[in-house]
């Protein structure tokens, strides 16, 4: 293997520089944050900025019929444009986001294009930026949506066709905006794919490593549980004759932790984030209690044990407690494993910057997972500190977003060197 | 003891004609419930119907400074007006209320009254049916605010000085509607206070009995319990280093059935009714969940243990998942003891009526308990059919209703003849 010095020069100033531009689209001075979710006037103005900066660069920007953007560094030969690299992530946010989810790995993406502008150099293979549409799913279901769709796990015009919380429907919004664009998802596919993401957990932060060598990701299971109970007179009811859906939750979330985490403690995560009670009334015994449950583990047989141990819970309160339970499926993905290969790679870089660094596993979805299917693919992660993420107060210190970027124009030189 | 015969007449039909009538004031026919909620223009109609009724009967109608109203007939003789027996309940609501919680009592004393009316016949003592001012709590807390402040438990000043949920202060509301009396509660003192009741449980319906004997009445704790924590990633933070409100909260309801109520089975009740997370979002971490907790208990040594089990908890929880909880007491009641004397009156007219009766404790808040403060004190029931209140589905047959309303006739009869 080739290993290539680092002969390019990261433009970091420019790179902060645009970090801080783009999060000012859709900045809300009141909570400090800025919310550009996906299709929204706000993100088109964040869509617009990256594609001239894109231009700016001399990039051929290519929009696909999702909205999926890429910014196309063509190489020096037809042959090297037939096997591109590809960098990226996307630039929508939740609401009252921080600055970095996601544009840090579209911008970083743009700061080694632009390295190899600045030193006159062609890339021996073609290097594309590309920001997927509607990672966060927040208005629109499923997250991760144009990464899917551009990995070919979910059709274009199921796509289009969603209807989001907003009551619009997705093609709708992305031919408003300007972005229903033409070439066909998966038209440029890549030779392989790396992602630079702050870690968005307190693992590196605790850790003291600057580097993350992300190697899976974990199988999501989310899940919506709807308890139906009956709703009566809390001090009139006595015990034996309720069948108190509040309860009967609170039992379930209890249960999460206390047994079905407890089976694998140091890879299972069980989060309960939503609950609602009905009525939500002092005195009255909650007629309906409906709460998700959000399963990961990194290991699908793990993963499917959790589950298992929810359900054989859920069906045991109901009987116990005389409620009826359902549950409904709303996001199932199986436990990514990244390319050993280019990991390999990004802890070599990271050594030869003399950075330590440590092998992880991603709890977040990232667009990483969905082009693992179509490429080679892995991600470098940077630290968040307190682990925050998807709040204004998200932060990583500027050395340490240099440092990501610099690791990840290392890796590109290298895996361009190499074939 | 003298027991006195039966001699007078229940006008069944009349009460069940104005138990209806009053429930169409405030008629909801979208929601087939009303909702009179205390010094409204719908319950200012209500509270017109009544004191017309009043004065058809020929009673004497006394408002007092906090809207109490009062019709009175009086005895033969001033030596038995000065020992009044009183009867009574409310006529205001909770929103979209069934229409016998409450207006039972008062319309049943009414009957009383016509039975003596319709017989040319005065009473040896003075009898009193009265409508206490917001018993339900909807608008102005406090509930049972009118017979507390009666009993002496609270300042007419303070009462009338308190701000509702809509930002009305109760005095000039009391004044908007034509109620504010100028009476001095407490002025007409009972001799006896007796309150007829729908059951708002099932206890009585399971159990095959037309008429409850209620000797007790349930000490009420309320709680408003706040837990705070951290908000994190749902995927990213590991286990150990998670402050978990919502977990919290889940280990907290679930230990108040499983420990709390376990320690007491047939007499602590525990509901948790009301639950918030925050930020309420499927993979975040809640940083804040907010929980009621309703205990009751009928005796108050282990109300106060069952209120201990829960603090003692919180406190381990709190100091486990490194979270901090506040508890902020929003409602304390003694457990209260009715009179032997009268409820053993009230089962004596229910066996003299060939009715079976059992001995039983109220879970609800009622006026009794207030006016047992002043005066000796007990309630009869009659069955709730599924046990609901609060609810346009509340009923109690016909047919019960009349028994309840003859048992209660009876028992005015044998106690003026008594004394």
């Amino acid at each position: 293997m080739t290993v290539a010095t680092a002969n390019l020069a990261l433009d970091a100033e420019r790179l902060l520089a645009q970090l801080q531009e783009l999060g000012t689209i859709g900045q809300d001075s009141a909570q400090g944050g800025r919310t550009r979710i996906a299709l929204t006037d706000e993100e088109k103005a964040g869509r617009d900025l990256l594609a001239g900066w894109m231009r700016e660069l001399d990039l051929e920007v290519r929009v696909d019929q999702v909205g999926n953007i890429f910014g196309v560094l063509h190489a020096a030969s037809a042959e090297g444009d037939a096997k591109p690299l590809m960098m990226g992530s996307h630039i929508d946010t939740v609401r009252n986001a921080g600055a970095l989810d996601g544009c840090y790995g579209v911008l970083a993406g743009l700061a080694v294009a632009r390295a190899y502008r600045q030193a006159r150099t062609l890339p021996a293979r073609a290097i594309v930026v590309g920001a997927f549409t509607n990672e966060e799913g927040v208005r629109y279901q499923p997250d991760m949506m144009g990464s899917l769709v551009y990995a070919g796990g979910m059709a274009v015009q199921t796509a289009l066709d969603t209807v989001g919380i907003d009551g619009t429907r997705l093609g709708d919004e992305l031919a408003r905006i300007g972005y229903a664009g033409t070439m066909v998802p998966g038209t440029i596919m890549p030779h392989e794919y790396i992602e630079l993401h702050i870690e968005q957990g307190p693992v590196l932060e605790a850790e003291h490593k600057p580097i993350g060598v992300v190697e899976n990701l974990q199988g999501i299971s989310w899940q919506k549980v709807t308890i139906h109970g009956v709703a009566n007179h809390a001090g009139t009811t006595p015990t034996r004759l309720r069948h108190d859906a509040g309860y009967a939750a609170a039992a379930c979330i209890a249960h999460l932790r206390d047994r079905v985490v407890a089976a694998a403690p140091d890879t299972t995560l069980a989060t309960t984030g939503s609950l609602r009670l009905e009525p939500d009334v002092i005195n009255v015994i909650p007629r309906k209690a409906t709460f998700t449950v959000d399963l990961r583990d990194p290991d699908e047989l793990r993963l499917q044990a959790a589950e298992q141990r929810l359900a054989d819970f859920l069906a045991a309160v109901a009987d116990r407690e005389g409620v009826t339970i359902h549950t409904e499926p709303l996001v199932r993905f199986q436990p990514v494993v990244f390319d050993a290969g280019i990991a390999g790679r990004i802890e070599a870089a990271a050594r030869r910057r003399g950075l330590s660094s440590m092998r992880m596993t991603s709890g977040a979805g990232h667009d990483a997972q969905m082009m693992a299917r179509i490429a080679p693919s892995a991600m470098i992660f940077v630290p968040s500190r307190g682990g925050i993420s998807h709040n204004p107060r998200e932060h990583t210190d500027d050395e340490q977003l240099i440092l990501g970027a610099q690791v990840l124009l290392d890796v590109v030189q290298d895996c361009l060197g190499a074939h």
